[in-house]
């Protein structure tokens, strides 16, 4: 699972760096479908990563509100600064926690960690795949999708 | 990575099906961004699963022309035929290859099995993503893209 998740946050910061050269009305404007805005959708990935992630690991939810996320700088940093655990937690303690079933408070059925990791690895490919096309309705290129021929650090 | 073909499988399977509500020009629309049309890319998406595998095997590659498969029960008949064999090879060779090398034909680099297998899976869901985006600028809804809370045969 590393690889994927190291795939998704090198995606990721791409997109960050990608979003720089947007306007910051770019990057709020409502798009076709998907959750909403660019910024929101990024913004929205993190903080799903993150709610997953610490229901795994038995801890409260952090409820994070938009409205405080609201520029690229805040939501690069709030990724940035969550990343650090997600990294540790992905590094050690996930292996051991495969089968473990996982009660989370914002879903009435349980469902195994590795199932949790899943859907949160899909999450973000899924979203990520929604903007090339809005990079393309913007008139811009969109960050490359492809696993193999990426130079990845695990 | 069962769980993530499995995934892939049962969502085509309901793109498929979703797409039986659109007429034949929806189909072959050009859209925004991606690959071009809806048809067009779900025989991609087959394509290179197809590909890649059969590069895996070490078989020669197939080549298949959009021109041959142009109506939706085309796409989804390859779609079917293939699966017999890729779902074999999950289930059973592909445990014991993970870090074989691979030089396929239509790349100078040559890559792990693994890696490999990692890019199949993402470049379904990818496309999937887009997919989302096309529905609701068809006015329609898209097919969930959950993985938890999904009944999924493994």
């Amino acid at each position: 699972m590393k690889k994927f998740f190291t795939y998704n946050w090198q995606v990721r910061d791409e997109w960050f760096q990608w979003c720089q050269q947007l306007t910051h009305s770019q990057l709020v404007k409502e798009m076709d479908g998907g959750a909403g805005s660019i910024l929101y959708t990024l913004f929205h990935i993190v903080e799903v990563e993150n709610s997953w992630i610490r229901g795994i690991q038995g801890k409260e939810d952090s409820m994070y509100s938009f409205e405080d996320y609201a520029t690229l700088e805040q939501v690069v940093s709030l990724s940035n600064r969550l990343r650090e655990d997600h990294k540790r937690f992905i590094d050690i303690e996930l292996p051991d926690l495969k089968e473990k079933i996982i009660k989370v408070t914002w879903d009435t059925i349980a469902y195994t960690c590795d199932d949790i990791i899943h859907h949160i690895i899909i999450h973000e490919i899924h979203h990520i795949g929604q903007f090339s096309i809005w990079a393309r309705q913007l008139d811009f290129s969109p960050v490359p999708a492809h696993f193999v021929g990426r130079d990845l650090s695990f």
